[in-house]
Order: C-alpha cells, then structure tokens, then sequence
C-alpha cells in the first residue's frame, strides 16, 4: 500500500546519551536530540497485519497536525523539531478516521463497514495509571504516527478498544464521507474536550473564557466553549488570518496579543468583573498566562494545553488572592472524551470542518507538508481512501 | 400605588394545630391546612419603606408563576391549593425586574436608573446553612410574594444584595423593555441552572438529557440544557401544546408520556446507550422518576426540581447496577446562579421570552389570572411599571 | 488441587424461561431462579492454565463472604437464595490474597514471590464503561468465585492488571501472613472506599456519618470513615453482638434501630444540626434510608451500597428541601480504590484484622460455612495455602 | 480596659504614592511601603460598642500569629515587614476564642456565656464574591487585628454570624478553659483546612502527602491530613525544632529541605510513585514547589497558601505530563470550616494545643512578642480573659 513515511538520521547531540532502551528500540524520548535531517516520502509500505482484538481501518481522511510539521521540520542545525516521543523510519499521522474493512476473531462489537474515529493514544490499560482511569498518562503508551505507523496510508490496524464508531454521525450529516473528515478531527477536539470540561470541574455555562491560539486546538476549544455555553469566548492569536477564522467560528471578540495589554483588554471586556476561564492552547505560557492577574476573576481557571514556554514565571500571588487553579492537560483519551466529541458533532453543536482549510488526496501529501510551512492554512486533510 | 392582594380566611383545619409562631405571625408553613377561600384583588397598598441597604424599584415586569397559581386556587374544600409558606393579605409577585430609583444610605453600588432583577429568595446571611454557602436552604428566609409583600406592584423594596443588574443585557438586546422582561425570568431559569450545573457535579457536554415538564422550569431547563451543551433533549409532557412550545424553544423530540413505554422509547431514541441526564420539572416523580430503569445509562444523574409526587418507589438496585446518583434541587439563589443566567441571555444563548405568550398591564393582572387557569399559556408577564 | 466447590442442580423456575446465551453458557443473570439445591463440598479440582498475561497466584487468605453464604444457602423452595450471576458448578471465594508463584510471558510487573490482593470484579477494559473510567460496570464482566473460577482453592490464575502489591503493607506489618490477611479483605473494604469517597464528591473531614448495617462491609466503611476524618460515626444494627463489634472498632456511638425513633435518635446525637453522610451496608432501604427525614442535615448525602430493600418509597420532598443528594453504589474496581485501601492499611489507619473473628485452614471450609449459618462471626478467613 | 496596640509612623516611601481612599482612612494596602517605625504597648483602651446584630465577647485566649510579628517586626529601613493591609495605631490579635458576655438587640442564636471561637475576617456577605460563596476572596472584607480593632484586649465586639459555638468541644475536652484554647487555634486550622479540602476536590483518603513549612499552618495542615487519611506525611522544613514538632504531632517523616534532593527523596519514600498532595505553607513557593517534578505522581494537586516567593518559576511541562492541579489558597471563612475544625477538635480527631508552647496572661505581651523573634516557639497563647 501507499504511505507517507517518515525519515530521519540517527545522530544523537554531543550532549545526549541515549539509553539503552532506546538504542534498542531507535524509540526516542526526545526526537529533537538524536533525530537529524528529517524528511518525508511516499512509497509502498507493507500492510499492517491483524490481531485478534484489533480491525483492519481502511483510512478516509487524515489530517496534518503541527506535531506532524516539528516532525517534518528541522532547526538551524538540521535535528528535527518536535522535542517528544518518535521513531524512525515511520508512518505518519494520528489524526484519522476511516472504514472497517475487516475484523479479528476476538471483536465483539465492531463490524466490516462501520465508520470509525480512532483515538491516537493507545493506552495499555493494565499499568497503574491506567487502572486509575489516567489513560492519558499511560506510563507504556503507544502513540500512532509517532512511535508506532500512523494513519497516513491506506489502512491500518488498530484494537477494537481505540474505536468510536461515526454512525450516528453519518446518519446526522447524511453523508459517510462527511462525518468521516469531521470525525477525523475527533482526536484534536478531544484534547480541548478533556482540557475544558474534565480536568478542573469548575465549568459552568455563563463563563468569560479566554483562549490563547487560534490554531486547530485553540479552535476547537472555541467550539467547545461556545458549544458548552461560554458567555462570551475571546481569542488570542497574533496571526491575523487565524484571528479572521476564529471570528468566522463564532468568537465573541479577537484581540492581537502584541496590540493590547492583556489584563486591561480582559478586564475591559468582562466590565470589571475578571475572565472566568483562560485555555493555554498557543504554547507560549510565558507570554500567554504568565502576564495575566489583575484580569482574573475570583475562582478564575487556567488550562494549559500547549507545549511550550514550558517554565513561565507565573504570579501565584494572584492565584492565592483570587482563588485560582491551573491545571496541566494532556491527551483526549479516556472518560468518554471521544464519544461526547463525536456526539457534539451529530448534534451540530460543533461543526469543525469551518477549520479545515484544505482536503487533498494523499498522493499530494508532500506538497500538502510544504504549503504548511507558511501556517497560513488551519488544517489540511488528506484523503487516502 | 397600585397592587394585587391576595387575600384568604384563616381556617386551620380539624386535624392542624397552628404553633405559636404561625398564629403569632400568620405566616403558615403549609397554606394548604389553613389558608381558606383565596381570593384575588386590584388596589391601593401603601408604598414600602426604604431601609438603609435597600433600593426602591419600580416594578418594570413581573410573571405569572405556578405557585402564584396555586394560592389563587382552591381546592374542592375551599382551601388554598399550595402547600409551603404563605401569609396572607399579602401582595403576589416573585419573578421579576425593574429600575432602581431610590437607593438607601448604605447602598454601595446601585444607582438610581440601573436596571435589575431580583432574587425571590431573602435569605438572612447569617444562619448556619447562609455561612455555609446554602442559601436557598436559608433557616430564617423570607419569600418575596408569598411571606413579605411582592412585586405585582408599582414598587418594591429589596436589599441591594438580591439584585443583580441587567445594564448588559439592555445593551445587548438594544432594549431596556426588553432586558426587563427577560430579567423577569431570572427566577424561574435559575432554579433550573441551580438544579442542571450546580447541584452535582456531573453535567457534561455531550449528555442525552430527558427533561419532564414543558411549564416555565422545564422549558427554562431546555434552553439551559441546549445552551449547556447537550447533545440531545427529549422533552416530556402530556400536553401537546406545551410539547409544541418546546419544540419551537429547540428541543431534540417530544414525547407524550401516555403514549410511549418511557424505557423502550428512551432507549430506542439513544441508541440503547440509555439518558446520562434527567431532569424532574413535572412535579410527579411517582410516574416520571419512578419508572426509569433500563433507559438509565451508567452514572445518569437525575435531578428533581419539580414539588410534587412526593414519596415516590424509586428503583435504586438500578441505581447501584449503574451507577446513578439523584439530587434534590432547590431555589436559584446563591453561587452566582443569577449572574450566570443573566449572562447567558446576554450572550443570546437562551432566550426565555419564547415562552412569553403574552404581556399584559398590571390593571388586567385578575384578568390574567382567570386566563391562565386553563393551563394554555407557557408564560404571561404583568407590566406594572 | 484441592478446592471448595459448589455444585446445585439445573431447574429453571416455571415463570423463568432462561435466555439462549444462559442456556448455553450456565451462567445465569439471576441464581435464584434457576439453582436449586446448593451444596458445597471440598475436594480436588484441575490446577489452573497460565495466560500470557497472568500470574499463578497460591491462595494465602480467601474470606467467606456475606454473597457465599448467600450461593449456599436455599430458600424455603430449595432454591439458591443468591439473585445475582452464577455459574454451577463453579470454586467459590473472591475476597483473597496470596503469593505469585508463576508468570505468563507478557506479565510486566510481577515477579514470583510477590504478594497480591486481586480484584473480583475481571473487567473487560474495552466495553463503553470500561472505556469512561466505569469498570464495576463493565458491560462483559467476568467475577471470580460467581462466574469464574474463585479463590478456595489452592492455586488461582489471575490477570496481572487485577493485582495489587503488599510489600509495603507486609514491609509495615513485619509479617507476610499478616499482610495476606488483611490483604484478603480488600475487597470488602474496596467496596465501602468505592461509595465513601468517589461516587459523590461530597466527603468532607468532620461529617456526622451514619452507617447502617455492622456487617463488613459496614463495618469497612466504619474504619474508612474514621480514617477518613468523621468527626461522629454512629453505627445502627439490629444485632447486638454486631454492635458490640462496631464499638470495639471505634464507632462513637451504636443504636439499635427497633430501639429507637431514628429521626429524633440522630437529631438528638448530633445536636439537632443532622447527619451529613449515610451509608447503607444493610440491604434494608426500606426500613433504612426511607425513614430519614427531619434528621438529614442541609446537604447530606445518602450512599446506598447494601443490596436489598430494592425499591423503598423515598421521601425526596426532603430531599429537594434540604438539597440532599442519593447515589448508588458498587463494586470495588477502578479509580485506585485498591492502592488507596492498601495504602490505609500500611499506614495503620485502618485495621481490618479488628473483624476476623476466626482463621481457618481450608479444610474445615465446609464447617466453616456451617458455622457462619448462625450469623454470629462477623468475618472468617481460610488459608489454603 | 487593657489592649495591646500596635503604633507606626506615617511615612510613605518616596515610590509609593497612597491613594485618596489610603490617605483618608490610613488603611494602607501595603503597609510595608508606608508604616515606619512599628512598635507595640500595652495600655487602656476604650471597651467596644455594641451594635444590635453583634455580641460582645471577653476574650479568654488569643494567639500570636506570623502576621502579628511582621506587622512588629521593621526591615532594615525601618518600615514594617508585613506587605498586606494593616491600619495603626490598631489593637492587634485575630486568633482568638472567648464568651459571650452581652448580645445586641438583633442577635438571635448567641446566649450571653456562650463560648465562641471567631473567624478573623469580616466578609460583606453583599458583595458579588460572598453572594458566590467566595467569602474569603469578599471586595470589602475587614480583617480583625489588622484593619479593625482585635482581640488582644479584654474584650471585642463582633457579628454573631462570624461566631462559632465550642460548648460541644468543651463538653469532649471537659473543660471551658481548654476548649477555649483550642478555639484560638480555630483560624489558623481554618487557613489549612480551606486549603486541603475545599479547595480543589481531589483530596483522597490514601494519599501521599508533602507539606512544606512547619509554622502553625503548617502543623494543622499536618494534622489534618493525618485525620483525613494521609497514608504518609511527610514534613519539610529547615529548623530543626519544627521538625520535632512535626514528628511529635505525628509526621511520617520530616526532611530538612538543605540536606536532600526534593525529588530524589520524594520518589524514594513512596516507593517510585510520587507524592499526590502537596500543601505549601512556608512561603517559599520558589524554593518549595518550584523544584517538583520528577516526585509528582499522576494526578497530583499542589496546594498553595504561603505568602512569599510569589512569582516562582514552575515547570508546567510536567504538570502537563502528569495530570497535575496548582490552587492557591486564601483564608478560613465560609463552607463550614469552622464548623467542621471545631468538629474534628470535638471528636479528638486533632488536637491543636500539641502546637502551644507557652500560655501567657496579656500583660506579658510584649515579653511575649519579644520572645517569638527568635522564633523557636511554635505557637504562643495570650490569655486576657
């Protein structure tokens, strides 16, 4: 089959030894250290093959995510960007949704035809953390398009466990191949889900809420919010072109972060009366929540989703006046994160194809990689089925 | 100035030994044992008294209200319908809004012109269940309607701290009339927010959410519901008018309950996940809660709002096979529920004046009274001022 | 091996037509319609296959269970008193602990010589509920002793994901048998940890607990409340050689529920403020939390764990007036519950040693199950190995 | 009658600008940038008026706090340490128990000989944060012993509805004298017990639990965690005499944060799986939780009250990573913690007085004072009364 594969050279900084665990498995911690002179490619690669409890996924639509261009890109001195988990050679892309074109022996509810989204966390489900209900924190976690073959090709083997069926979505929308470019979305959307809704539980409809980053995150936490009755959603964003699109999204104000100053154009906006609720999705806390204070309500909420700025001054001072949480959030697995996203979408209580800017066959996969350089898209999907 | 008194013969019944405090006060706890031969009437009352922390409104907008109903009615005895606290004579009117145009010394933040609305609930602030954060189960309340004087009038006096202003959604709406008779439902909508967000912790976005009752409270909880995020709100009733009100306020199906087996069609309606969210707005828990067993999904919460069907059978192996949790709510005071709601309308997220089926003068209120003893109308509202 | 079994007799009563799946399978939804005649007998059974994932565990302590009795016992028809699943003929016990003798190749984990405590409850990790965090309501569970093999036996082969570790336990102790044993009651105490403390958020340090029922698992639930910080913990039995236990594990005060009026009784013992937490351990709902009325605190919580007493006439007007909240609960799997119980019991903070009242070896198994007919011990453990 | 006041010179810094607010009512935001030369005396004031909703209480114990000797205490400018809002001259003391000796007119539940302990701030309860239930973070809050007259005097005048009655804890102690000692711990016991359990919801019987900082906020966080069912507590502070506290009153373990490796040492003592709560009470965020990362387990909660190191570096990289929640903590009013403190007081459950190292008539004050700038007592109590 065709497939989009990623390559690299093994060559690890003076600095870094790598373990021997990785030496063994060439699965890096930290793919920026080792990994050089990223490229990708398409070319034939070998049909997964099939274990009992997983299905054959005929892939329908995949998108490009900006973990895939730090895999893709490489810094000034040639090692690739994407400082997480990675191995190479490997085929790209987590962000899926496609067909069951065939079944193991051991599943029980999937059959051949269902539509499916698929999570890209493959948690182990035996390790403590697991057991504790904390998918996202697997300590044995596999992760499709990273550390194992990606989505980015024409099918896929994945268990049964990882499976959200998209019919009821389908049935919504009237078309199969619609609810599959949404439902490929589902594993974005579900990383805002989980960072708004389950990890503080402080939400509560008639929020001020702030988001920082008008990317495909940021977006999707301004679809939720808006979905889940923010009372007024503003978006931060220094491009001017994602600004326009969280506009078109339904924001209720966009500001330019280098044109204001953030606490007075909060508190501004709220009357006085302080944001309820700001999500970090821009990966720059030390420009995005470090400068915020006086513009935090009383029992205010931070989320902080994106990787970045990983070690901001912050003002907790505030945080103890005011009564404030920050919480880290990670992953879109687990807790029905998927079924609710999936869910939302049928309601037409979301509609996330409003970010996609692009739908490409996956023969132009490359040219599609290229275009994003400029970041002038949100989110192109490629169509491999 | 102008106001509607109710008024009634004090008859305790056989079997109702009045305490001390009752006769003392004549503000008896269940009107229903001794509040005889209700009877309405348009007429003059003395202006209210403006103490220090109080602010004068002018009553801009006031609702009719079930309750306001059930003091109005007598049953086959001759003896007030409603079963809670009631003084009488004593002025009606509890849902409403209106401008400041008198402020007390002590007043620290209102000013003469703002607009607001007005928590019906007076609670004292210093009881154990107030220092505790439970207002609405205050030990020393005082009801604005039925146990001090209330707002079907051409003023009313309230402390500054139950009101809640509306300067924002006049702005939004373009309209300070309009801003007034949406404050107006300030009251009804925050006992459903206080019951769907505040009461246990587990709304989701994403829920199935089954609602029973489309009066004011129901239909209040399906605009939250929607505006919270659900995914789908089946509304029950066995009136087709009120079915055909709550289809045009957006719910997802209705259902007459006569005409469906509740388990089965709720089933069948979510796809045999069964309803994560109920909520009890009927008043008859013993045909509504009562019921639902197999249609509950694992960890379903349902909430009971609605007086009424009082000691019902309810199923709780069922409860414990799936992990369900119930909660009895409450009141709209307390925990910002006010300011919530207010924000929602001004966000455009719910509109309550849907539900509006008329608006009359203050001179036609015994009129209106009359008029909605057939039960037709979803809401009228009286404008006095 | 030797091995406790139970053995009763295939005679499905006239009103119940078992489903194909029962037929097929002889595991049947609910025993007491189909098992007639129960018996017990020791004798020698097939050691258990290893699993790739799996760990051969020797039986070191296996308590006998409230639910044994309860598979033993017939009614007055000869039929198995027990309503849940059942599988006959079949190894009883599912409260153990033991030593891991043998690991299957893809354990992690696990190396022999460790001690573990094992979960009953054999949850799929796959289905819906498993997937949102819900395990004790996996929709393809598995139950060890009920529907699967159990633990009165000398050898039991166990998922390594069921397993928790007591070496710091055994460590704390300075005995491994000791540990073993305590470890056995795991499970029951898992069961009251379960309720107490994650189904409803509300547990706060310094509640007036009530819990009903000084069976083990209310007698668990009585050490976890002192653990957990209760300032009152008043256990309500009938039986007095119970209550004198329920003392002698710290109760601050037992009643005797035909001795007393309950509502005055609890008012009275908290000083007229009410209880803010009940636990019913007794399967009696109907003759316990159906009369709680005037002595329910604002905000108390009512957690309903016992089966029995299936569908009581709640007062939920109480409920709505005092905002009183009502889950159930079951099962002991998932969320840490196990880690945490362990973690107690290395501490010291719970002692669960306190209710065995007698250690067996598991050849007078049978004469233990006799003895317990009488309901006078409130826990025995057998050691197998 | 006898008071000890607090007296300082009016001297803003040259940077520092007063506001008019500042310059009319001489309470200063910071009273580090304005009062200069602090010093206190103990000499006759004028007993309090009563006003109808207040209670006049002889003060019978009152402790010194932290606050009380930075607002003694001047830098080497001159100017007093303490940074928060202090008004002078003023009569110092916020920690405090006595008996009613008089009730106003308004006072419905106090009797006069009552014992009572009293929350040090005076919240509005009309501001938009108490109608939220935020009461410590209250607009227009006064703060006993700092911006109103405090208890180190014979008697004060205070709202019945900060009162809390101690006549159970004195029926358990057996003694008004004691009980009224363990009711000037209440605040200070309230600060912690906010912060443990009211704060972020995640507190779990089982726990692993870190507190930074063995001052009296300190040791009740300590103690607390111990009756809510830490598993470990683990104490770290530099002195080695707060250390032997924290051990006497029972800490697991006690580190000296110069002698170890923060993340070594935590990850060592639970064995590899990180601590799950961690309490900051000494006020050096930046050298406290700044360091965490390695030892914090999954899910872990950070709990911030100490005032100083107000703006540390803090790796959200891994708070990301592992699921973890930082809140910062804020004062002992509302939700019922007094209630509940005085409860677990009552039921034995802490015993704050281990934490008392001297009882003091008021006439040795200054000694008093003089002898806490070395700071080896924990905890000195005044006793006016």
């Amino acid at each position: 089959m065709q497939a989009l594969k990623l390559h690299a050279d093994w060559a690890p900084r003076p600095e870094y030894l790598p373990s021997e665990q990785e030496l063994e498995t060439r699965n890096i911690r930290n793919a920026h250290m080792v990994w050089h002179n990223p490229r990708i490619e398409l070319g034939p690669a070998p049909e997964p093959e099939l274990e009992a409890d997983q299905v054959r996924v005929q892939v329908a639509a995949v998108g490009i995510c900006g973990s895939d261009m730090h895999m893709y890109e490489a810094d000034s001195d040639g090692y690739m960007i994407y400082p997480g988990y990675v191995t190479a050679p490997n085929i790209l892309g987590h962000e899926f949704a496609g067909r069951v074109v065939e079944t193991g022996n051991a599943v029980r509810d999937l059959r051949e035809g269902d539509l499916v989204a698929v999570e890209e966390i493959q948690w182990c489900g035996e390790c403590i953390s697991c057991r504790k209900g904390f998918v996202n924190h697997c300590e044995y976690m596999g992760e499709i398009g990273f550390t194992i073959p990606g989505a980015m090709a024409e099918y896929i083997a994945v268990r049964e466990r990882y499976c959200w069926k998209l019919d009821e979505l389908a049935d919504a929308l009237g078309s199969a191949e619609e609810a599959l470019v949404m439902g490929a979305m589902g594993e974005p959307t579900g990383v805002s889900y989980q960072g708004l809704f389950n990890r503080t539980g402080t939400w509560l409809p008639g929020h001020h809420v702030v988001i920082f980053g008008a990317g495909p995150i940021g977006l999707a936490a301004e679809a939720l919010s808006i979905a889940g009755g923010a009372c007024q959603v503003i978006v931060i964003d220094p491009s001017a072109s994602r600004r326009a699109i969280a506009m078109r999204m339904g924001a209720s104000r966009v500001l330019d972060p280098s044109a204001v100053d953030l606490n007075e154009a909060l508190l501004d906006l709220t009357r006085g009366r302080g944001v309820d609720y700001v999500v970090e999705c821009a990966g720059y806390a030390d420009r995005t929540l470090q400068p915020l204070e006086s513009c935090l309500a009383v029992n205010a909420t931070l989320i902080d989703i994106g990787m970045g700025g990983e070690r901001p001054t912050l003002p907790i001072v505030t945080y103890k006046q005011r009564g404030v949480q920050l919480a880290g959030s990670l992953g879109h697995a687990g807790k029905g994160v998927f079924q609710n996203v999936i869910r939302l979408m049928t309601a037409g209580r979301i509609d996330m194809r409003q970010m996609v800017s692009e739908r490409l066959p996956l023969d132009e996969a490359v040219a599609a990689f290229r275009r994003l350089e400029s970041r002038e898209d949100a989110k192109i999907i490629l169509l491999p089925g």
